[in-house]
């Protein structure tokens, strides 16, 4: 015979697990009714949150009349030791059944989405509703309404940037292609020397060696308040800062931590909503988007990218985000550095030397301020690309660097030898001589991610020949960088395994009519 | 610069939350570069556990040089409080690139699915890789090949019940039908009388108000130790024990109660994985599968149960479990009563009165005792149903069953009266005069489980009118049975909100050809 609700005295535990959940006593459970797996509303006062309920196993952690509570709850109702709240099983919200529809494949409606998106963000989901939805997008996709819907409520269950009627532009790669993180390090400081706004924010790499966010935090603080990201865009023009330190669409870091990042999967639709939320999140009104496509890339084809384009130029639409996207060559990693510090580096030699360096970085980064710089109006159509490349070449955009860089608590002095880097350095070597047939994204992210990137700032791999370059016997091919010589090891392991850079003989291609389809064809290179 | 090892301090946790888990200081987890959703292995001499990482957020809770320890881990790994154990960051198990393979919808290898079984069991995936498996096996399906491989594996990791050359027979429901949780009470006395061995193994409820050992728990001990049950099954001939208990497919379990009850999900492949993987563990050779079809149970069309036999059947021929499949009536609830003990009683009615009470209870498990009778050879092909009623009739299939509950432990001279069952009762009654139009077995469920069953033993609903019958207005239709006043208002309250008993007049089918289509047609009753 039970009770309808109890009154429990809280015990921190201050352990974060993931999921909100709390811990009863197994006689207090039975009371109230309380099975694993069910939810409780545990308040205080007018105050209360929503946890999955744990029993404990015996009395020596949670006697009974007390109430475990983990941190991942006690940062939605702040709760002192000690304090008496009064806990009750309520049933699962209406989201469970929005995750079942999809599970299904059937479309969701509107309100389904926000009421999902807000408990997602609420703690409400457990972590098996929440990787049953993901999945299921995985695999049952969404309508492009659906996608709005999702863009819409991601955006407005977090914190907004207020640029009131200034426009503000943006650049997003959608990834998958080593050493492109940089490319922002390049972009923002041209737009902005030319007065326009351009607050990038951007997520921490998942599955790379360097997000955005990591290169940039070599080189200034990047965990920025949504006040401070306003403030300075609006004072120096531009800055770089952590979407999720802002609490820009924070339902998409929990997506992509809890979910996406595990699992390694990354649906079209979250993609999509992923993207767009933090833009509208952060004011933006033109958006140039860069697909990057190319072997072993994240869009492996033109068809694909071109696909890609068509939905997020149209998502734009919907969402009133002007959208132009440039689908860039990602064959190979962009420029020679990989990983945060490496790339730091190579982003700041490039702006101090006026563009002098990796041409794939320099013309990618031009082009696409140069984009910009016509959607914004600060230049005329077909004329941005040469003002990028002046800017770039006269020093205003490292003028401008350095502005931001002082502007979000870095030292703008710095140069870039001043820069850490692992100091465990080794170098793979070319076996003959020949030409450098193909340098492999996938290798390459994995001798980073093994040498440590990102967590690791100073770790990651350099590359000395690139498509087409003639090598030597003998000559270094790439070298890995890494802060632990264990993880240099394990790097090396990896680099041994894979092939990131193939030497050939001169004779690249070899079509035969008769064995065609059963070669694997290569472009030249 | 990190350490590739710790040597840390046991802090228990007598809390299970469902995952093998541990806690680490933020220093300790810097030192030994382990981030969240990393697995350590956590070793003491030669045994050890792996476990995944979670970091404290202050040092209150897991200090410097401590270990936080949940019960899970615990459970696998005997720690005691201030022992010392080495912990080391290890790379995910290969059975995570399983998962991701069934999520790209691909084939497992057998040693893959081995592992991946041997791994769930060691508690070494996160509950979010084994909903990605899980949700993805919904999705994708699996080929029989892959089948057989799970179901082997899933019986290998556990207890196997060892007969040695014995006949040992069998017989499992499907489900999806309330009231089919007492068959096993009165199948398995009139087999065990006829000389044949009958270790009946069954799950509790998962999403039914009562399943066979919830029922049979009512009237003596379920939780029986896989030496008990072979002792009990030689000695008297049947028993009706918990498979859990038993340890007989344990990963069915973890599947179950971690993905498949919170989703409500029951992917086909699992379906036939669970319920041959006990079998098999049971040692059954001879096997009567029931699938109840009809409008709201889990199988609503012939074609899918013959669909189902079929696949069944051959997964016992690959496992040489003789099986036949009885496809039964499953349109509306079996027999008059709902939940455990309501249940417990209807059978025990039935048993001492030599067969009188619910025709469709009794004639459907003398059909199924009767082809298990013909399959262990007790009767001669085509009297296995005549000898299955006389053992019901005389009363040596009570006798037996007084035999059964004595020998697992429960009162062998317990009257159907005796059984408690819940003290609050409602009835709902005919607004108007007519004929049964339908049962419906989700609403049946529905309020069974409002009012508390399975949980609460003595909840439950009875059933006056059935299809067909004749009712007047004023007539009780169902009775609900509760233990607790709060969970009868609750069954209350669905039960005004769906039709559990629909009465209509003497017409009971309407067709119109022009709006055919339109009409939802019913079967007669």
């Amino acid at each position: 015979m039970g009770l309808d609700n109890l009154e429990l005295t809280v015990k921190r535990f201050n352990v974060s697990i993931g999921e909100s959940r709390v811990v009863m006593n197994s006689a207090d459970a039975e009371a109230v009714g309380a099975s694993p797996h069910d939810r409780v509303k545990v308040a205080k006062g007018d105050s209360y949150a929503v946890a999955l309920t744990s029993v404990a196993e015996s009395d020596d952690v949670v006697g009974r009349g007390e109430l475990g509570v983990f941190s991942d709850v006690l940062r939605r109702l702040p709760l002192r030791e000690g304090d008496r709240v009064t806990v009750e099983v309520i049933p699962p919200p209406p989201s469970v059944a929005t995750v079942k529809k999809k599970m299904r494949g059937e479309r969701l409606e509107e309100k389904e989405i926000f009421d999902l998106v807000r408990d997602v963000y609420d703690g409400m989901l457990s972590d098996v509703e929440l990787t049953a939805f993901v999945v299921s997008l995985d695999h049952h996709g969404m309508s492009m309404e659906e996608v709005e819907a999702l863009t819409r409520a991601m955006a407005d269950v977090g914190s907004r940037l207020d640029f009131g009627d200034y426009l503000v532009v943006d650049k997003h790669s959608v990834g998958g292609v080593p050493g492109n993180s940089k490319d922002a390090l390049i972009v923002v400081p041209i737009v902005a020397a030319a007065g326009l706004f351009m607050p990038k924010t951007s997520t921490r790499a998942i599955m790379s060696p360097a997000g955005t966010v990591d290169t940039m935090e070599v080189l200034a603080p990047v965990d920025l308040t949504p006040g401070e990201i306003v403030e300075i865009t609006k004072r120096v023009g531009g800055s770089i800062s952590w979407a999720a330190g802002a609490n820009l669409s924070p339902v998409d870091g929990i997506f992509i931590r809890k979910v996406e990042y595990p699992l390694s999967i990354d649906p079209e639709s979250l993609i999509y909503a992923s993207i767009m939320s933090k833009k509208r999140a952060a004011g933006v009104k033109r958006l140039v988007l860069d697909i990057p496509v190319g072997s072993e890339a994240k869009v492996e084809s033109f068809k694909e990218a071109r696909r890609m384009a068509r939905n997020l130029i149209e998502l734009g639409e919907r969402l009133g985000i002007e959208t132009q996207v440039a689908i860039s060559y990602g064959g190979q990693p962009v420029g020679r550095c990989v990983g945060p510090a490496l790339e730091a580096r190579e982003a700041l030699e490039i702006l101090s030397s006026g563009g002098r360096g990796s041409r794939s970085v320099i013309e990618k980064a031009v082009a696409i301020a140069g984009m910009l710089l016509e959607m914004g109006g600060a230049a005329a159509i077909g004329a941005g690309e040469k003002m990028a490349k002046e800017i770039l070449e006269t020093g205003r955009a490292y003028e401008k660097m350095r502005e931001i860089i002082e502007a979000q608590g870095g030292d703008p002095d710095v140069k870039p030898e001043d820069v850490p880097v692992g100091e465990h350095v080794a170098q793979i070597r070319a076996k003959s001589s020949g030409y450098v047939a193909a340098v492999s994204n996938r290798a390459i992210v994995r001798i980073a991610r093994a040498a440590g990137a990102p967590g690791d700032k100073g770790a990651g791999v350099k590359i000395f020949a690139k498509r087409g370059d003639r090598v030597e016997a003998g000559d270094p091919l790439i070298e890995i960088y890494a802060e632990r010589q264990s993880k240099l090891q394990k790097a090396l392991e990896v680099a041994r395994s894979t092939e990131p850079v193939r030497v050939e003989g001169m004779v690249l291609e070899v079509y035969r009519d008769r064995t065609i389809g059963r070669e694997v064809l290569r472009e030249a290179p």
